[in-house]
């Protein structure tokens, strides 16, 4: 039994544990599937500051749950905040986050991708990591919806309505192929836009949760697990603060 | 219950069935796994040419096992071959080779990673996958064995020798965090060679099972299939010919 | 004298012979030009399943070419299929296709141009040949003239417009200096087009018999020919199978 | 006069304030420069977990800094830890940090420079600023010269020794012109080493104290300042946690 | 004191002197600002051909300048004319060229920023600089103004207003966050637009200066000079023709 | 009658008339090839600065054949010194120059290719042309034979044996599949070097002369010539110095 913990890597307000009831339903049956979040933390992470300020909390976090023997947590915002630091301090746990797992389902299913977002504040950042996992020449476009991170859910026919026109236009024009919905808020859209669509729409948690379970697998038969070698070597004293 | 069926792409004098038997020992306990080769064909893919004199019988094997409801199909071969043309007339079944699956698990657990080969020659035709799949910068380097596809289990400690020696090289001159076996017939090293070295080292044939199963379970559970849009559109008329 | 053959890569029923006669008038005086199709085949290869279910018959036939002392052979679709694969098996005689001589043409006669295709989903395969050849960097853009391949002569009147049409558009918005047109069934356009929209118009039939020549020339005085190390040695038994 | 601040991202411990003593021989005498650290912290920042751990009270401090009318302020570590998100929460002060200074120099001095590192484990953190800034063809090679961050100056006539033959190496095999020096611990070191091997050597401290005073004479004069658009738009709330 | 000169690498006729004035409000107190001009020559340098044409003349009258022991020299175009060439001959005086130094700035005050051109043809030119200087992916977009060089003074309304309309489509559908005006005789306009867009406006003329103070404090106070080592060797006969 | 002439762009003390009896012997018989050189001009142009100072006189010599109703003009340097601002000013004959014909016929025939150089001082000035040209993926590498332009024919056996010993380490450690030798002085050797290497070696002045040949039959029989809008738009006035 693989057991597997989403973090909302926010505080206890912004926190939106629906979520993992969304989860249940595609994780494995294999699965045990649980929700955290942040004592204290933002309401969202649009900017990178509040990344920062949850970083510490988060990565402690991280170490505890891999001493109370959880197979894999996700980091649950789009940015990846922490993903690589939280490589490096683990030795045993898998880490996951959606921007990696989406953009390795979408180059898998498609040649072009576009990532829809939320505002156009989001893409540099967003940029730098399609950049680092390496899939600069197989995204089409960023597609903006113009809605901040708490509005996706306030009026849902209006975002499908949103998302539907956006997603269109990344196909038409960009040559886009599939499209991956570039924040966690977005969940519960993927089904009826793929519908309207055609094409694969990734959810980016549902990318995680299955991305997790098969990272999992891969360690526990063969021993892949994150390299410590050079980039995610773990620094010999966790306490030394 | 997944049915994968592994395809060794060269005719039944090349084909090496005992993969199976290795094979099974790391699929899930829900996969049945099956093999299958060519009626004829070359015994090896070492040339572009040989590809090329495989593909349309592969192609119209793979066809037919997706009529015979199949999951997945892995094309056996580290070059891929007939990989996209396969994703293109194929509508339900999932299709995976060993570069695509080993590249994305690499990418995953490590910043940098190596491929060994076994000849100089191999190394063009590989490197366009590694672009074509998005991981150019990602690649520390190509490490030749200086064995063909036919040498490797000739004297396994040899070659043994042989892939510590290079793959150690590769860490420890290029940079590599990770290696990745570039022969499917490189199967059965992996486990040692891993203690040696001390960093993951990818099995090719069984990334490609275990991705298999994980993309075979993103289909059935969110419909996330091979986009039909532009690059892998099906041709209207599979019998034209 | 030089003897070169333009191989219309499908069946008896796709074949164009009438682009011999459209071609006689731009060889070299030197030049011997034949014509010859495949015996059975599809009548156009705008999939990739396509072109694959031809290799085998395709690099049969160059191969008895060069047996038959014929100084080049044309593959006549701007896909370039099994280009790479003859070259492998090739000694002696040149091989050249469409794209590869237009892109040569094109990016000597100006910094950007742009390649007139008549449907999205030749575009990725067609990337996929840019960037292999280096000129991804020179490239303009793709533009679609929304026609499928047996389209273009139908009515052509409609199908110069539409190329200017779209050519201007290239020109205006994307900054092409020169245009490629991304199909050998776009023959007999070219004069009229580059009257028309004032920059280099290549015609890839016209490209490919003319570097062919080129090809053969430098083959005949240097000694300059595919390099057989690595990338394009040639396979020691091609009975193998 | 312009008021800078030079933060050791450390604690107490780490903090190195003879840099400042070090630093004031080339500022510009209309600069005032201070110094100051994190109140606790590690030694030094050599993971990306240390980084992250700094951080919440990295930009506390960055941001109580403008408050008290600074002109700019050096987060003074070669790995540019909060540099981004500090740009996203200033509006007035200046924030550089040693590798972005010291890359444009290089870039402007040099067609091709090497970058000096302690430890291997720094490359990968070290090539995403690179990759970032914009550098990446710029850069002929990283050197490692086997040193932890407190190891430079235990015997510095050991150091400069291996810095002379690892900068030489970078010269003769990678086609270096310039040298940095990757470390803010490798302060003291640049002259002597560029009096030896006649590339510029760019100490990374120093290139960041004269960039500082650099971007603020622009800011006064012209109001050349951090875009506030997208990527580093501020936050509404810097109190929202 | 800096000893700092202008060089508008154009005839008497086409000289615009004013452009010292213009600068005198922004140099430093410490600065010494002249302007020159050539003795014969275009009025512009559009073509490529123009600047070929006064290369020699800019190059010998470079090296004077450094014998009369100017600090630096600005070469005082956008296509940055001999910058390479004057550094490989000069081994004292700075030089510095207006679209290197406003690069340099851009990339550092915003993640992508675009160039305003007065006309296409100057494009490909100058997409050579910034590939060359290192900024090819921080470069949202090139927008043209339809002026040529000597229009930009013609109606300063008419071309404010084209600059804020062209200035506010980079940033609204190219992600700009920073605008580069791309001609010298841009001068006298980013005050202006900067108030009207809202993001910072590098004028080339301005940058110029700025950085060429820069080159000479780190050259004076560190020794940090154009590296003369490979790329900038300097001939061992300025004479020999 | 095709009427090509090579222009030897030093002063005629540098001049080497020798070198068209040895293109003679690979011209085509339809062929006229006659040399020529500046009226006054370094012996070289291993310096940027050089090459800048033979610009006005080279472009007004090209010119005027041009008027002498010349079909082509070949600038024979590798570095192409001249070649873009040649395109810009001619409207008829065509120019070429052995960098860009040689990367042409060398990434048709090869992979990888790598180029000879004499010093390592040419290779920033040379990869600046492979980059521009669109080759940079595909050169395999520099390789320096620590010879000075003059000093290629001082003792032909030291010459061609190092020639050989850099030519193998190409292929042997970088992938080498065809070699170019990167300076026209470097007449004489590749027939002899390609029988020791057993791959295709480039001369770059024969390169030229067949590619003169090429652009000017596609020049003649389909009007495809150097494209005057943008990059290589005419001045509209050559006199106005």
């Amino acid at each position: 039994m693989r057991k597997i913990i989403y973090i909302d890597p926010v505080g206890p307000d912004g926190a939106c544990s629906e979520i993992t009831k969304y989860l249940d339903c595609v994780k494995s049956k294999d699965t045990k599937l649980e929700f955290t979040c942040l004592e204290k933390g933002p309401k969202h992470l649009e900017y990178r500051y509040y990344s920062a300020l949850i970083l510490p909390d988060l990565l402690d976090l991280i170490k505890k749950l891999e001493e109370k023997e959880y197979d894999a947590a996700i980091i649950g915002c789009f940015y990846d905040p922490g993903l690589y630091e939280a490589k490096e301090i683990l030795e045993r746990m898998v880490v996951i986050a959606p921007a990696e797992a989406s953009l390795h389902i979408a180059a898998t299913l498609s040649y072009k991708f576009s990532i829809l977002v939320g505002r156009r504040k989001w893409i540099p950042q967003m940029m730098e990591n399609v950049i680092k996992y390496g899939f600069k020449d197989r995204l089409a476009s960023f597609k903006c919806l113009d809605f901040a991170v708490d509005e996706f859910h306030k009026d849902e026919k209006v975002t499908l309505d949103r998302m539907i026109k956006k997603a269109n236009e990344a196909i038409e024009y960009d040559g886009a192929e599939a499209i991956i919905l570039g924040c966690t808020m977005n969940f519960g859209f993927y089904k009826e836009l793929q519908k309207f669509i055609k094409v694969p729409v990734i959810d980016p948690t549902i990318a995680a949760v299955k991305y997790a379970e098969f990272l999992i697998d891969i360690r526990d038969l063969m021993g892949w697990y994150t390299s410590k070698k050079f980039a995610f070597e773990t620094p010999y004293d966790l306490k030394m603060v």
